[in-house]
């Protein structure tokens, strides 16, 4: 099988787990959990694994492979980094309404914030990737940032990139994890128990599988060498000689 | 700063990390929770997080970067494979007996076994750990593996062994994560609840962060295609060159 095939096999997998994985998780809050809204309740709630899994983790996994599509490698460069950076920013501002949507609800009900293991990964997560976003703005998009930064920049980028990734799975996984503890306790609340695996668990822990699956995708198809646009390869002389000079793109 | 010195700052940053993490679980078991037994008893228990951070991921990931050090490129592989596969073996026993504590304790509190997403992604880690093991045996270690699977078979088993860390990462952070809860409920059993954060939730918070940082480091050091044992870096003219011959060394 050809590399370029097996990139798109890999892309359409990537895709099709993102697009299962955003609508595992609106239907667990929408049927499960009652539905939305923005009034300090649990609806509230609801709003958090929705926005976080579609944000942090599906639309910034879109958002990380644009480059290493085959097809745009002959093309200029910049319409790419612009919708590398589009998708990045929407991907933050959906993570930042997730968190505000917690933050809220927690607030309203008299809830402390920001203590559980969960909260400390997921706002690492999330201050890392506002960092990530405003740091590669500067470096990578703006005309006058000098071309030795970019240099030195870019494999910081990519590393930083990849971690934000993991500490997202890590975060989505211990969220999706506690919530199904906290909702299926069981006859005090009327609920069958999470033990018993009643078909929230089953959705509940099906979410968490395809994330899972989702982040090793999209890891695979960043770590693979051949799958690097080619100005982009490290210890490739293109890009060597290019990053010497004014031709270095990013 | 060379890439040599480099990855042995990495390396010295990796096995403290390892070390913090192993000394952290086993102070959180022995000291908030009283200590080791094998009796079926919560003393059980105590032994999942220390087995299971000892084996499935530090000793995990010192075993995933032995090959990576600069000083060995010289010298024969084979030793160095003897001590991935030797490290590796340990650290699955280790998980082993991590799964058999929990099981156990399970069993004899009449707790259900595997429901939790915690579980789920805990026990397809050490099933995929096994199976990588097994296969990595007889691919890379007995004399009669055709060269050809050989060649077949390394991005494979460099890949899993990545995402089997991916998965252990997840369980571990998801796993002390539902134990904070847990243990820390306030009022009803006495504790201190997890929400004002306690000594012991900032404890296992950190062993979280330990735990995450640990994975990035060597996920780092993996990924650095410059640190990769010369005869096994993808697009390697040697490593091609002698993948189609019988020097190939794994």
């Amino acid at each position: 099988m050809s590399s370029s095939l097996l990139f798109y096999l890999c892309s359409l997998l990537c895709v099709a787990l993102g697009v299962a994985s955003v609508a595992c998780v609106s239907l667990w809050s929408s049927r499960w959990r009652g539905g939305f809204a923005w009034d300090g309740s649990g609806l509230q709630f609801n709003w958090h694994p929705v926005l976080m899994v579609t944000g942090l983790l599906v639309l910034y996994g879109y958002g990380a492979v644009v480059y290493r599509v085959p097809l745009t490698w002959g093309q200029n460069k910049l319409p790419w980094k612009l919708l590398h950076a589009a998708l990045m920013l929407l991907s933050l501002i959906l993570s930042i309404l997730g968190l505000c949507a917690v933050f809220d609800f927690h607030n309203a009900q008299k809830i402390a914030n920001l203590y559980s293991l969960h909260s400390w990964i997921g706002i690492t997560a999330v201050a890392l990737f506002a960092l990530q976003w405003a740091v590669g703005f500067a470096g990578f998009l703006l005309p006058c940032s000098p071309v030795a930064f970019r240099k030195l920049l870019k494999p910081v980028h990519v590393w930083l990139g990849g971690s934000i990734l993991l500490l997202s799975v890590a975060a989505c996984i211990s969220g999706i994890n506690e919530k199904l503890f906290f909702v299926l306790k069981g006859t005090p609340n009327g609920t069958q128990p999470y033990s018993s695996l009643p078909a929230e668990a089953v959705l509940g822990n099906s979410l968490g599988a395809l994330i899972v699956a989702f982040g090793l995708v999209v890891l695979k198809i960043l770590a693979n060498v051949n799958w690097q646009r080619p100005d982009s390869r490290p210890g490739d002389t293109a890009y060597t000689v290019r990053g010497a000079g004014k031709n270095i793109q990013k």
